[in-house]
């Protein structure tokens, strides 16, 4: 029997493929203009790394990670997600010392042991940013705008932004009780998960996808905010309405990553079925400190947005996106000394910038214009023997049907000609 | 104490990341115009497909993989090469179905536990190229070409080229014997991995590192090919010799994997000490029957080229690869009021294509001043309350030095033409 992927894997096939480079090239061409660059951390880290990082109690943590000994019995796992491995490389090669906040982000796959569905994969690929060192509300703002940017650039429809401030970890702890009071009378009827949030963390009650009913007129963390938390909060959405990005505050928004202080948020799309959420993000002032250690802390504000999401989208809601790009020429050869002609054409063609493809299945005429038209080719290229011996070949314009002979030793030149805009 | 990167990984931050960008961009430029489409396989894969695609005796499956079960006890290995994974994706998708031949891509990390040193670490990075379906020789010439323009139109110096024909299964076999006699009368003499080649591959010990001086006079493999393999080998070298490659014939060339048969090439660089092999490939006719199945036989070839040993390569020679881009503008806002004014225009800049930049750390004008030299920006805008209060901003060109009052109404436009080229 043939061996198949590993389940939850995909293979990303030509055809498909173009969606994926397109997204990609889009996320990094909003980078540039926003001034992010790129880092690349490891795909696997030191186990360690995810544990203070994501934290213990999470499902990722707890229940998700690819964990392995290496050869050498050091414990290490795939990354789960992208910002532990980000804030370590932070961390370690010291960019706290540059004179100006650092303003990264990456593409790249991640992995998490769920059961597979649609549109969630064992591997699976993100897109996010990371801007470490300032505690500047525009940020939070320049960080959401930049996901709203790349998602309606792609083309997704009616894309809107959740924002919500959660505090940081003192105006936080007096509505946990806030909260706890208000929970304790149903305690015993929330959900299995809700009952064991009730002491870990109240407010993902607030998020329970099982009983609903329990949250409504739940105190809300907007209530409890102290000043700091309220300014700041305010002056986000003040960049953001002054930047013309429509937002609505959901005080029950809650991230599932404890690591977030004021500022969260969360992109929603039309088109997918009921959970709308496209991803998010969130300002994580205490991170940097947990995993560098407290000396080393920094304030920090990012998102990881996933691609099969946005992929899952620009289907549902019938986005096209650029498919393969066609042939400029495919060179046809009749008899052997015409074919070692077209081989060397090829190359001169290639070399030159070109597009250009031949047969290598010794195809009879008929098959390989077929072919050229499979590639959607620009122009066809007949060099036969008759051709050969003038020293000539014969150029097709596919969309016209024109023939015209063309000396050999100008060919590329001619062709470049004619292809350029 | 904070946490380190495995031993072993590297992370790539900016300034050296933008080299990476630069060498797959090219990668990604030739394939394109080589008519090969980019796959994307998972980084991990059932154990079995490495055992039975890359050979359960070489040093790879022997010694060096990343092996784990995961938490299904299935048995998963991150993937040490780019061509199994390749090679299972076109037999799992039926490629092979498709009416032309199939020329895939890939660019990616692998993983080798082995000892690490300059350019050779745990996790590397290989572009590679596959084309299935066909034995034309004509094939393996574009296969070596490309590897070749690769190399040449990113700078590399003194790129060279070794070709050799490793025959077809049958003439191996006699070639085989022949080694194996003439080895015979100092089996004992040789190194201990060349006792053990002697039984497993006798071709390997002309590859020694350790004693070369008994491979002298050793019988070569180019007196044993049979007339198919000849023919081919010729063809191949006829292709090349009208594309105007330099190529030398080294039938001395054995590559460490087992599949390869006809051709087996390697480029060889300058500047990088004694080891100047920088990478190579091959034809390999049994590889999809290997792991697909016989039915499914289709003849490759293709070539794996790691990024790691470009990079070394280049710097070593000195070659200037393009670094971080400069920044078309750098906004600095004066006062609360500005500020936000700035927080908006630079978002109507980003949107509107430019790559712009501001301060997040309430810095004095001084500094912001330095923060837009850093950043290389062409343009410097300052918003203050003056300016503000007449709807304006002023617009410093940085190369001249020269200063213009600018309507806030018309800045985006205004900037855009100053920058078109």
């Amino acid at each position: 029997m043939s061996i198949q992927k590993p389940k939850g894997t995909q293979d990303l096939l030509p055809g498909v493929v173009e969606k994926w480079q397109y997204i990609e090239e889009k996320a990094r061409d909003v980078c540039r203009r926003f001034n992010y660059k790129e880092i690349r951390t490891p795909i696997f880290e030191n186990t360690e790394l995810f544990q203070r990082g994501v934290g213990e109690t999470t499902d990722i943590v707890e229940k998700e990670m690819y964990t392995f000994p290496d050869k050498g019995d050091r414990n290490m796992t795939l990354r789960p997600e992208g910002t532990a491995g980000v804030v370590r490389a932070y961390v370690e090669n010291k960019l706290y010392g540059e004179p100006d906040i650092t303003k990264l982000y990456y593409i790249g796959p991640m992995f998490r042991y769920e059961q597979p569905q649609a549109g969630r994969y064992r591997q699976f690929h993100q897109f996010g940013i990371e801007a470490i060192g300032s505690v500047d509300p525009s940020l939070d703002a320049e960080v959401i705008a930049m996901g709203y940017l790349f998602y309606k650039e792609l083309g997704l429809q009616g894309v809107k932004v959740e924002i919500n401030s959660v505090g940081n970890p003192s105006c936080r702890a007096v509505y946990r009780e806030a909260l706890q009071t208000f929970f304790a009378p149903v305690k015993d009827k929330l959900c299995k998960d809700c009952q064991s949030r009730y002491d870990r963390n109240p407010m993902r009650i607030l998020d329970c996808k099982v009983d609903t009913q329990y949250g409504a007129g739940a105190p809300s963390i907007l209530d409890f905010l102290d000043e700091e938390c309220s300014t700041h909060f305010a002056k986000v959405q003040r960049h953001l309405t002054d930047m013309g990005i429509e937002y609505v505050i959901n005080p029950r928004m809650v991230r599932g990553l404890d690591y977030y202080t004021h500022t969260a948020f969360e992109y929603k799309a039309a088109g997918i079925g009921a959970i709308d959420t496209i991803s998010g993000g969130g300002r994580y002032n205490g991170l940097v400190g947990t995993i560098g250690g407290s000396a080393l802390d920094q304030p920090g504000v990012g998102f990881g947005l996933g691609l099969e999401r946005v992929l899952l989208v620009l289907e549902a809601q019938g986005v096209q996106v650029p498919g393969v790009r066609p042939l400029d020429v495919y060179l046809i050869g009749m008899g052997e000394t015409a074919e070692n002609e077209v081989a060397r054409l090829l190359f001169a063609l290639r070399s030159g910038g070109l597009k250009a493809e031949k047969d290598y299945l010794s195809r009879k005429m008929k098959a390989q214009m077929k072919s050229a038209d499979r590639f959607a080719a620009k122009f066809t290229v007949i060099v036969g023997e008759d051709e050969l011996s003038r020293g000539t070949a014969m150029v097709k314009t596919m969309a016209t049907g024109e023939q015209e002979e063309i000396e050999l030793s100008r060919l590329v030149e001619a062709l470049k000609a004619k292809l350029a805009p």
